[in-house]
C-alpha cells in the first residue's frame, strides 16, 4: 500500500517567489515570499529574496513556486473516515431510513479492514482537497484507522464511536459497559498517542448524548482531563435531541444546557454542528471555551442552520468539517469553505428579511479553516499557520487556471472561486504526500480497486437495498 | 483564437460500453448502451450489443467508453458572460456597493473586445463544468459574444441588457428610448438569430422591471411573438423590486402579480430568480407557462430562498444558471446541482422546523440541469436529452476516480458527489469541444492571458478599487 518518497534530498528545503498567506496573528501575506523546511518544521519565512540570501551558503534544495499560493494545510474538524464506503446509500432518504436502514446496517458489518480502506479512500480526498489534518468524528476500529493514517502521511486526532446507552442500535453492536467504554479508549491512547512521528492523537468520543448516560459523560471528562487531550461529541443535532434531553433530564433548553449544568463544558471539548442552540447556550459554549464544528453541507441536507455568525460574535473557536461521505457527500474543505460562506449569507433572510452579504467574509472563512481548526483540535501551537517554529503542512495552490482568472481580491479568490482541481501539491510533517495532483504517501489506483471491491461487498452483507431510480435497463 | 479539430473522421460516430442517462421521457438508462452520431445528430441510441451490430456493417469511428456515464450537455439558464472579467470584484459588499461602485463601473466601461474574451473566459468554464448549452442574462456587446460562441462551439440563446428607465445609471451609458431597445434587438436578430450552424439564437431582454417603461415590456412581448423567440428577465430578485413595483405600479404584491396584470406572462418568458413570489404569484406563473431559472449560489449569497419545491409542485418548469462570476464565484452547473439540492432540502427548516433530506432528489435535480434547462431556452425539440432525431450535445463523466468512488447509487452520484474534476469530454452539435479534459475549440492558455490582461486594465480604467484584505507585504 505504500509508496515510495520519490527522492531523498538535503536537509533544508526552500520554497520560493510565492503569494505566501500565513494566517500569523498579523495576518500576513508575502506577496513574493520564501519558506524553508528542516526535517518537519518551518525555520524561515519572509520576503523571498531576504530568505535566499540568508540561506544561500546552506546546503538545499530549492524550488520555485512561479507566483502560485501557499496556505498552511487545512484542517478538516470533523469527518467520518470510515463512512467512505458508504458514500451514495443514503441519499434522499428521511433521517430514521438513513441510521436505522442504512448507517446502522453498514457500520455494524464493517471488518477492521472495512474501516482501514475506509479511511485510506478518505484520506485521499482530503489530500486532494487540501487537508493536512483532521478530527475523525468516532469509528469502530481505531487501530486500523491509526496505520492507514500512518501510511496517507496524515495528521490526524482519531477518536472511537463511543455508546453505553440508548434504545435500537444493532444487535451485534451489544450494549457496552461505561468501563468498557473509558478502558478501551485508554488502551488505545497508550498504543497510539503520539505515534506516527506525532501525527496521530487520541482522543475521547461521545457519539451523542441520547447514547451516553450521566456517568460515562462524567468520566470521558475527567480522562480527558488525566490524558491530557479532547474530546469529539456530536452536539445539538436535531430538534428532537433538544427535546429528548428535556424530557428525560432535568434541563431547560436541551444538550447544551445539560452539559452546562453538569460541568462537562470544557475549553477541550470539540462540539460538532451545534445547530439547535439558542443565545443562552451560545454563551455557555463561549464561557466555557469549547469548540465547534461547522458542517455546512451535512447542516442543509440533514440538520439546520446553525447560528454560526452569532457564535463567532461570542468569540466561539468555530472551524470546518465535512461529516462523512453519507451525509454531505462530497468531502472537501474547498467546497465547505464555499458553502460556509453562501449559507450564513443566506441564513440572514430569517432574521433579517434580506440575505446579508457581507456576513461571514473571506478572511474569516480562512481562518476556520486553518487557525480555527487548529485551535479546535488543540494542536495551534503547531499548526494552523505558517510560522517559525510550526510543523510544516502546506498547501501549493495554482491560482492561474480556468476555476480562479481572473485574481482580483487573492484571499476572495482563495474562498470563492478555487476548487480542489486548484490544490497542486500537499506537505504534511515536511514530507510531499501530494505532488502535481498525484498522491505520494499511497497508490491511489489500489485504493479505489479495494474500496470499489470492499464497499460491494460490505452492502451485500449488512444487506441494505438501494432503490433504483429512473428506469434502468 | 481558433485551434484546430484534431482529426477528420468518418461520417459515423459510435460511443459504446458507456452508462447513459438518456433524459428521455421514460428515464431510461441504459447501462451498457451505446450511441451513434451523425455530423450533428443523434441516430441511434440502445444497448450496445444491439447498436454495434446494426452498425456493423456502415463505416464509422468507434469509441469505446470503458463504463463511463453519457449524459446530456446541461443548460446553464442564466449566466452573465460578460462579467467573468469582474469576478472578484464584489465579493463581500452589501448590495449597493456591488452594483453602484462595481458592476455598473465595469460594465460601463467594458469595450466590445473585453465582452469577447470575458465571454470566452466564461465559456471555458462552462464546457469545464460540462455545458453545451447557455442562456445569457443580458449583455453589452452581443455581436462579440456571438463571435466567442461560435468560436467556442457552444450553443447559446444570447440577449441583449436592455433598459429604458431607471435612476443612478452609469452616465457614460446615456437613457436609451425604448424604440431604440427594440430596434436594436432586431439588428441583431437579424444578423445572428440561427447562425453559427444554428447554435446561436438571439433572445429579448428585459434587464429587471425597474429599468423598464410599461411601452417597453408590451413591446418587448409583441416583438417576442413576431419573432418566434424568447424573453430572459430578472425577476423578483429583492424585496425592494417589489416594494417599488407596489408604489409606482399599481399592484397588489410585486413584479410577478404586476406582468400578470399586463398580460406580459407568457410561456417564452425565462424568469431569472424569482426569489420573492408567494403562492399567488406562483399560480400565475405556472399558468402561463413561464420558465425559472434558479440559481442557487446567487441567491444564498445576495437575494434569498426561492420557492422552488413549490414551484415544482405547481409544475412549473425550473432549470439552473450560475448568474454571473461576481455573484457567485464559481461558474459551474456541476456545483450548482449539489447547492440546489442542499439548499432546497435546509430551506424546509424555516417551512416545518426540520430540514427535509428529501425534498428535490437527485432524478429531480438532474431534470433541472438537463431538460427542463432545454425547454427553459424553448430548444427541447433538439437538445436535453439523448434521444435519436435530437442534437448530439453530450457529456462524457468519469466515475472512477476518486470524487465518485464508490458508487453505489448513480444517478445520486451525480448530483451530489461528481465535480467538475470528473467531467472528461464534451461535445456540442455533434463536435468534441473537449477531450480528456482539453478544450479542444479554443486555445486555454491564450485566453487566459487575454483575460488576466484586458481585466486588470479594464479595473484600473473603471476607478474600481478593491480594499486589501489582511496584511499583503
Amino acid at each position: 500500500m505504500e509508496a515510495e518518497e520519490s527522492s531523498s534530498r538535503p536537509v533544508l528545503l526552500i520554497l520560493h517567489n510565492g503569494v505566501i498567506v500565513t494566517m500569523d496573528p498579523q495576518r500576513r501575506v508575502f506577496r513574493n515570499g520564501a519558506i524553508v523546511v528542516d526535517h518537519d518544521r518551518i525555520v524561515a519565512i519572509g520576503q523571498s529574496s531576504d530568505v535566499l540570501r540568508d540561506f544561500s551558503a546552506v546546503p538545499h534544495q530549492i524550488v520555485d513556486l512561479r507566483g502560485q499560493f501557499l496556505l498552511p494545510g487545512f484542517i478538516n474538524t470533523h469527518v467520518h473516515t470510515s463512512q467512505q464506503l458508504a458514500r451514495g446509500i443514503a441519499d434522499d432518504v428521511d433521517l430514521i431510513t438513513w441510521l436505522h436502514d442504512r448507517i446502522w446496517p453498514y457500520e455494524s458489518n464493517m471488518t477492521e479492514e472495512d474501516s482501514y480502506i475506509s479511511t485510506l479512500l478518505c484520506g485521499i480526498e482530503l489530500i486532494h482537497s487540501g487537508v493536512t489534518c483532521f478530527a475523525e468524528a468516532g469509528g469502530q476500529h481505531v487501530s486500523r484507522m491509526a496505520r492507514a493514517v500512518e501510511q496517507l502521511g496524515l495528521r490526524a486526532c482519531l477518536t472511537q464511536s463511543i455508546m453505553d446507552a440508548g434504545e435500537g442500535l444493532p444487535a451485534s453492536w451489544g450494549m457496552r459497559t461505561t468501563d468498557d467504554c473509558i478502558q478501551s479508549q485508554k488502551e488505545l491512547y497508550r498504543k497510539h498517542h503520539n505515534t506516527a512521528d506525532g501525527r496521530i492523537r487520541i482522543w475521547l468520543g461521545i457519539r451523542q448524548i441520547m447514547n451516553s448516560t450521566d456517568r460515562l459523560l462524567i468520566e470521558t471528562r475527567d480522562a480527558a482531563k488525566e490524558l491530557e487531550t479532547g474530546i469529539h461529541m456530536h452536539v445539538a443535532e436535531i430538534p428532537y435531541e433538544n427535546h429528548f434531553v428535556t424530557n428525560t433530564r432535568e434541563a431547560e433548553h436541551g444538550t447544551v444546557t445539560y452539559l452546562e449544568k453538569i460541568e462537562f463544558l470544557q475549553n477541550n471539548l470539540l462540539a460538532a454542528h451545534s445547530v439547535w442552540v439558542d443565545d443562552k447556550e451560545i454563551g455557555f459554549l463561549s464561557k466555557a471555551g469549547v469548540k465547534v464544528s461547522h458542517c455546512p453541507a451535512a447542516a442543509m441536507r440533514m440538520l439546520g442552520f446553525a447560528p454560526i455568525k452569532e457564535m463567532l460574535g461570542a468569540e466561539i473557536c468555530v472551524s470546518l468539517g465535512t461529516d462523512g461521505a453519507p451525509s454531505n457527500n462530497r468531502m472537501s474543505i474547498v467546497d465547505e469553505m464555499y458553502l460556509a460562506s453562501l449559507i450564513n449569507k443566506g441564513r440572514e433572510v430569517y432574521l433579517k428579511g434580506t440575505t446579508d452579504p457581507t456576513a461571514l467574509p473571506a478572511e474569516t472563512i480562512l481562518e476556520m479553516a486553518t487557525i480555527n481548526g487548529a485551535k479546535s483540535v488543540l494542536w495551534d501551537d503547531e499548526i494552523g499557520s505558517l510560522e517559525i517554529g510550526k510543523k510544516a503542512d502546506i498547501v501549493v495552490v495554482n491560482p492561474f487556471s480556468w476555476p480562479m482568472v481572473p485574481v482580483h481580491d487573492s484571499i476572495s479568490s482563495l474562498v470563492y472561486c478555487m476548487r480542489s482541481e486548484n490544490i497542486v501539491s500537499v506537505m504534511c510533517n515536511g514530507r510531499w504526500i501530494m505532488k502535481d495532483q498525484k498522491i505520494l504517501s499511497v497508490d491511489e489506483g489500489e485504493v479505489i480497486s479495494l474500496a470499489k471491491r470492499a464497499s460491494s461487498q460490505l452492502l451485500k452483507k449488512a444487506g441494505i437495498q438501494i432503490p433504483s431510480r429512473m428506469n434502468f435497463i
